[in-house]
């Protein structure tokens, strides 16, 4: 007998016989999880959680009975508090029935690939934090001043800093320190008004963390405040996506749940943070209170949701977020790990769901400050498009959904080893050949690769060959006339692509491309474009003199087989830039300078939001960009690549 | 067999016979437990703490087997935690050896009736926190501004207010607010600078809790911030007497226990305030978070404790705080239950124990401010004395102990119904007689006055009474040969004059006055008497022009009884005036006038600390000050009360 088994995040599926146990199955689904002491129940690394609920859509209802009951053994690894969250070791925990797991970040193996690593920025060292090195009179008989007093006459007088106010956890420490240090401290200071730490002796280090949180992907940069070197970069699924793939649906959860899901929401994404601040500061040999300070982009639903305000009001028209302006916490005030007296800067946002992440995009990409037309797409979960210059800035935003990204993708995965990473397809004898991550060869159908899925960037590659040689039809159905044995009907009666047979993967399985996942890659660029055409409309514009792509996995898109599918419009290939995480860079110039701190407040009340869904002829427009290139006229500089009309 | 039974705060202790239950000992001792469900195990409201550890100088050593055990009733009663912690209930748990009982405020019964009853206060109108009535003008598609920044403007249109930031937890309720009152709402404002929270509709409430934290007492003030009117007045015993009765056993407790003491410290007190908070909020019919501020004054101690900053330098040479200056910190940054957005003004504090509630006196007397002499005299367990005027201020403080609170004195008790409040002395047949509170009749020896114990003002009366009658030799030994059944040699060989006899009493057992109260009292007062004889020589002056008494226990002390025990230096008693408790009253002022906040910056900079134990000749001045009036010289205005040389 056998069970159905869904994997979180990544959403892998599939059968496994009655008696596997979790983390076989993970394995043959190609979803990674630790495991390195080999299942003997002592390094607990293996813990996943049982997701509780029915979940309809799939037919699948999920309890703990469908597990093997938890023994003593596992009891001892586990906390109890864990025990009743449901979480469970995979190595020892078996299936007895249809099951949804979710793998928690810290229990998933594979390095993300996908470029966070972060890019050179130029920006003049300005930070918001600062250490000053004092030395005190020591107090006597006649000089009993106060302990902080006596900073604040030293800091004045060797530095010039007036009307300083101390933070009350900083305040805690002083007395030992300065009687620890001899009186010789260094006093850490934000916007040279407010202490906010002091250390015996002299001490130079300073640094800081700049935070993109993706709706999928959350990317954080432990940076020198010194010198504007990044120490550190870690990042991390989003684990809110347990609450929903989109932020739509986790405004909905909110909703639902009226007096617990923002709770939830927000204390999910805290503990993530956490999590990226110790492995940051780990990896880079510092304390989580060595970081002064955090700054933070992310949509406006991640900012919401960042700061537990109800996200409600602002998916709904006329789109009024609760705050526009950024805004500084004490980051002991919602339970960020950092300095306690340290700040969180969130930076600005826009309106609707264009927020900080876009902000931070203009702050590292400037379109504001260009003479020629930008057009820069933000890909990720949301798609956020701005299109301008130096006069004019617009923006919006597109629910493209996690597709892009390689999430509910039927063989979608994380780009880890194992991942198909570029596929091309013969217009000839429709065969495949593709590159798995961690090999140099490419395939040639009959060597095992050791595949175990396709990475986001690899769909898009995928699904542009596909169309270019004739499989996809310009609707994006396949074409099930055409003669191979690649293509097929599969179970449940959707049709696919064979990309790899069974005897060339690790997982046992063939490895398709669907009708289901071309749909999901459709549903996203026609998103994007049809945001695209109407933008251009807007600031009357018929082209554009150079397109930024930003986002993590929009770095290793192919830029031909993105325009190929329609994902934006068509333009010169030369003028496509990819520029990085830009969002994440902006957030490390906004740590890095507080003048780009007041830019940002200025340049995001500039932009002009546009809201896609208001128009009168979205619709129309996203119907038509559904299509594949649906007028060839539209992609002139595609001409020579585009597929022979059928 | 009969076991020893100490109940804290109140220091009553007595012997009870095995199986006696802890509310029968109490009742016995004049001890108040509430038990209103008359001992059915359902209120619970008879909790009591039983206390753990040694107690070598009362040869006592308690453990949870000197008590029967917990059944299952009792086990309902209490949560598990608090059985962890040794909570009992008092009704039903049996005395089996010797032991100490804490008993926490709220299983106290009896009114504290010592005044902490707010005096009238004049002072001009200009709170920090300020309510402000907008109606914002409602978001469109053309004005999609967030809804802080159309807060903002509305708050800058209608009422001038400029470069205004909001508190994270104002903004979380932000968005509901508004679109449950149509975004009619009233704001309320921090020093005009930042928004703490907002509130559907117009709301005029606006109210505000001064505190004292007193080493045994603490006060709250419950305050109309549009009035100045007092709603409701709270006071509680300092729950932090569990670690010791005076802040250098505190201070001693911290540095003994490094890595918790001071939290535990910090811990108890904040509880305690939370459950002030919570009680004069309800008493006023309001919420919690109706309380927009808190102002706090303490000694210099009591400052450091409450936030959790090490008390160790200031308690040594050279005294140094780890701050002079206000400060204001976030409730919420240290879990005070007001407003979570609002702060916690702390007043300034001086120099070694003279903190703010020193200042808080300057304040609410201004001996800063008048041209005559002021002595004043803040009673407690740590007594605060300044001495000077517009010219010249000088402060320091004295170890009095609780003993002027009746606190470690044989028979002392609250100032609540049972407890003698007035007493005299016949000097001829050296018979009492004595008032009692909750009676109008003055004692004849015969009547049950159903006396429990004597209240600390009741101590003072009856000792000067027993000085004037010829009891009590100078040098504060009670004299033998004087002949009176009511002279007599008590229990462990201690010399005790009786005072109401068995059958005048409740407690079946006869009130006494013993040696080592006198002793207590004669430290108390030689503390007190010294101090102003030092500040006297080194202010260069040989009288004052008033005397200010200061302290909820001090208003109640007969001005005449105390200085016939020498509590403070000879004046027309004309000059004397009980000032209230003034530190409490400061801490008013500075709640409703920021102005005066300055001045208490001011001015607690001005105070010339002087440090008692440091001067050459404290320890001649204070023996010599131990005696009973050492120099009949000294107090030309008692001439006629003064009793004959013997």
């Amino acid at each position: 007998m056998e069970h159905t088994i869904i994997f979180q995040p990544s959403g892998r599926r599939g059968q496994v016989p009655e008696g596997t146990t979790i983390l076989e199955a993970s394995r043959r689904l190609g979803v990674e999880i630790e495991a390195p002491c080999g299942e003997q129940m002592v390094c607990g690394k293996c813990r996943v959680k049982v997701m509780e609920g029915n979940f309809p859509k799939e037919g699948i209802t999920s309890s703990m009975s469908h597990l093997s009951p938890q023994d003593e053994k596992e009891l001892k690894v586990l906390e109890r508090k864990e025990s009743e969250e449901n979480v469970r070791l995979a190595c020892v925990t078996k299936v007895y029935g249809d099951i949804l797991i979710f793998v928690p970040e810290g229990s998933r193996t594979g390095k993300q690939i996908v470029s966070k690593a972060a890019r050179k920025i130029k920006v003049k060292l300005k930070p918001a934090v600062r250490k000053y090195y004092v030395e005190l009179p020591e107090p006597n008989l006649d000089d009993p001043l106060g302990d902080f007093e006596r900073l604040e006459e030293a800091l004045a007088k060797d530095h010039g800093l007036k009307k300083l106010t101390i933070d009350y956890r900083a305040l805690q420490k002083l007395p030992d320190v300065a009687r620890q240090s001899d009186w010789k401290m260094t006093a850490t200071v934000w916007m040279d008004r407010e202490v906010i730490r002091v250390e015996p002796g002299k001490v130079e280090t300073n640094i800081g963390l700049a935070v993109d949180i993706g709706s999928t992907t959350c990317a954080s940069y432990l940076t020198d405040l010194n010198t504007g070197e990044v120490l550190a970069t870690e990042s991390m699924m989003n684990p809110q996506v347990r609450y929903g793939d989109d932020v739509m649906s986790r405004i909905t959860y909110c909703m639902l749940n009226e007096n617990t899901g923002l709770k939830e929401l927000q204390g999910t994404i805290i503990e993530g943070l956490n999590t990226m601040v110790a492995n940051a500061a780990k990896k880079a040999g510092f304390t989580t209170e060595d970081i002064s300070e955090m700054t933070v982009v992310g949509n406006t639903a991640q900012h919401h949701l960042l700061l537990g305000i109800n996200p409600e009001f602002m998916g709904v028209a006329p789109f009024t977020p609760a705050l526009h302006a950024s805004t500084d916490i004490k980051a002991e005030r919602f339970g960020i790990n950092i300095l306690p007296g340290g700040n969180v800067h969130v930076l600005p946002i826009e309106a609707g769901f264009v927020g900080a992440d876009n902000v931070g995009c203009l702050l590292a990409d400037e379109p504001q400050k260009r003479k020629e037309i930008t057009l820069l797409i933000d890909i990720g979960t949301n798609g956020e498009l701005i299109l301008g210059n130096k006069d004019k800035l617009l923006s919006c935003s597109c629910a493209t959904g996690p597709a892009l990204e390689g999430a509910q993708i039927e063989f979608g995965m994380r780009a880890a080893p194992g991942a198909i990473e570029r596929i091309k397809i013969d217009e000839k004898t429709l065969e495949p050949t593709y590159r798995v991550i961690g090999n140099e060869n490419w395939s040639d159908g009959k060597t095992n690769m050791k595949a175990k899925g396709i990475c986001g960037s690899a769909i898009i590659d995928g699904i542009a060959e596909m169309f270019r040689a004739g499989i996809l039809k310009k609707n994006g159905n396949v074409d099930m006339e055409v003669k191979s044995d690649r293509i097929r009907m599969g179970e449940k009666g959707v049709a696919e692509y064979v990309l790899a047979w069974k005897h060339e993967t690790s997982i046992d399985h063939d490895i398709v491309i669907n009708q289901k996942d071309v749909r999901a890659i459709q549903l996203a660029k026609g998103a994007l474009y049809s945001g695209c055409v109407i933008m251009m409309r807007k600031l009357g514009v018929k082209s554009f003199d150079r397109l930024a792509i930003a986002g993590a996995f929009g770095s290793h898109i192919d830029k031909v087989a993105a325009m190929l599918i329609g994902m934006y419009p068509d333009c010169p290939l030369d003028k496509v830039e990819y520029v990085g995480n830009a969002a994440g860079d902006g957030a490390r110039i906004a740590l890095l300078n507080i003048d780009k701190r007041k830019e940002a407040n200025e340049v995001a009340r500039r932009v002009e939001y546009v809201e896609l869904a208001l128009e009168e002829d979205f619709n129309d427009r996203f119907g038509e960009a559904m299509q594949f290139p649906h007028m060839v006229d539209e992609f002139p500089h595609l001409k020579d690549i585009l597929p022979p009309v059928k």
